[in-house]
């Protein structure tokens, strides 16, 4: 018998329930279209560029995303989607055995990464509120503290507040992951990967700017540390087309980004008035979904699924109980969805 | 200051020289065109499917790639590039502080992913003829040994006697890197993927089959193993373009693979007579290069950069010396590349 690795024996794959639905808003992907430029790069695309390796490090990307921030490259890190960024920032910054804290309930790759890389996970509870606890998080004296906001799958945002008081006090890193950042109220917290030596902020083109797809992620905070981030993983992270289409859309789609971003803010509001009128709870959101408690949360998805709408159903969330997690998306999509989930609470 | 993983310290950035030159024959990729359906696929793929994760671990593609072997899904892996592959493989079967052995010289990442993943790697020489010594892998203890063949840099191939010796007696699991195998005279080792239960083969889109932009890398081993490899990496590693296209490719572009495989292997015969010609003794090679050895190689490759020619230098490979790896390539390009080494070898 082949002798394997005794930590990875209680790690599952990611699966979330997915047959294929009519109406899928489990994801968290922008259902409102696709970036105008990044179509046209996929028609310009050389084929002949198909057999040559993408430049390494996605220079191009980089240098893009950092003089918009006007910064120099070496600010940015990129990866196959913000998830990359994150696994390789765990693996750049602890060593196996030491411990990653983070607020609890968040990402949900987060304890799984934690595991894959030999880490001891320190989740801590947001409070009531939904904001996180700093005390808590400083408390476990983890070197590395991954902070979320707006929060997967809550949709709540974290203040500015806590989060600067985590930042001055953590003896480590803290890693922000504003992957919902554009659908947010405020500018989220940037401002401190570029000031901080101590922040990585992960950002990344699946949700707002619509190139889930693709496989693109990206990441700022101190050079310092953004090449220790680059050490943890190889050279050839996207591909050469996802680089120019990720280029092109920030080039040329940012109003486009913006449209849809509020459109999808605007009916998530919509989405948790109806849902309030149904005499649920939804929770308040800054993301492009709505967190609703709903007991028996998995029978009422896979309900919902017979009626051909795919949602996200979550149990036991820690300060929450069972829940559904629906995407915002073009009003008739979500109409649909409000009458599956009512004919699907019995 | 904050505290960094002191085992990063030593690790440098995978950073070959990389000049743009008009002639590239540093990484090894077809230069002799791209797979028709792949560049097909490009043009027909739907761009509304850009916003929308591709499914997750690539079905698609380990189906088809399943079937031809004969074996179900499970038997199948894929990653972003073999890279991610190797690199999955790496920490899912190891922990933190064990032993990785791995033949001397071999792929320059190998050294790199043991110390990404806080490994204690032992490198272990190539005999005089290029074959792997298998009891002095074997004494190394590794639970994990990687083999490659045909071999990146040398262009060797491992003999069955010395694998399977190997693979006999390991411990515990053997990857065999396969990247260049479409280049070689026999088969090479998948069916000991598919009939020991301690074998993980490697493969990749990126060399004859002409992707190298789409990052697409496949492993096959029993299920038991892949299933671990799974564990230690996302979901999402493949755009789903990226998997259409390496599909496609499966189904319709194989002669096309086999044609200028054959071209360049001819080549390469071509390109060890004329190196012999000029005095030079170019190792035998069953990839689509060939290493030859020669003193102060990153002098002379600089100077051949100067004439816009690109290879890869080594400097001090084991058992070898300084030498120059020059990819197979259309006749012109090669000629060029004579040119180039000629006037740079002073």
């Amino acid at each position: 018998m082949i002798p394997l690795r005794a930590s990875y024996r209680d790690i599952s794959l990611y699966s979330p329930p997915k047959r294929p639905c009519r109406v899928d808003l489990s994801d968290n992907t922008n259902l409102f279209g696709v970036p105008p430029a990044a179509a046209r790069k996929l028609g310009e695309f050389h084929s002949e560029l198909l057999a040559r390796y993408p430049r390494s490090y996605a220079p191009d990307l980089r240098r893009v995303l950092a003089s918009r921030l006007g910064v120099s490259s070496e600010w940015v890190t990129t990866g196959c989607g913000s998830d990359d960024v994150l696994d390789s920032a765990l693996r750049a910054f602890l060593e196996p055995g030491e411990v990653l804290a983070f607020q609890d309930p968040t990402f949900v790759m987060m304890p799984l990464f934690a595991k894959v890389n030999g880490l001891r996970p320190a989740a801590v509870p947001l409070r009531a509120d939904f904001d996180v606890d700093p005390e808590a998080l400083l408390a476990t004296g983890a070197k590395v503290i991954y902070l979320c906001s707006p929060n997967n799958p809550t949709g709540t945002a974290l203040s500015r507040e806590a989060v600067v008081r985590v930042v001055e006090k953590a003896p480590g890193i803290v890693i922000l992951d504003e992957a919902y950042v554009d659908f947010a109220r405020g500018p989220g917290f940037m401002d401190l990967a570029l000031t901080r030596p101590n922040v990585l902020v992960t950002r990344t083109f699946s949700k707002a700017f619509g190139l889930a797809s693709m496989r693109v992620g990206w990441g700022v905070g101190h050079p310092r540390l953004m090449a220790e981030v680059e050490k943890a993983r190889g050279p050839y992270k996207l591909s050469q087309l996802a680089e120019s289409m990720a280029v092109a859309t920030l080039k040329e789609d940012e109003p486009w980004v913006r449209v849809w971003a509020e459109e999808a803010v605007a009916n998530r509001e919509r989405l948790r008035e109806a849902l309030s009128a149904m005499g649920l709870k939804p929770l308040p959101s800054e993301g492009n979904f709505v967190l609703v408690p709903v007991p028996g949360a998995s029978e009422v998805a896979e309900r919902m699924r017979e009626r051909d709408v795919n949602v996200r159903a979550f149990q036991g969330l820690t300060g929450v109980g069972d829940a559904l997690r629906i995407g915002s998306a073009p009003w008739p999509l979500l109409e649909t969805a409000l009458t599956a989930l009512r004919e699907s609470l019995r």
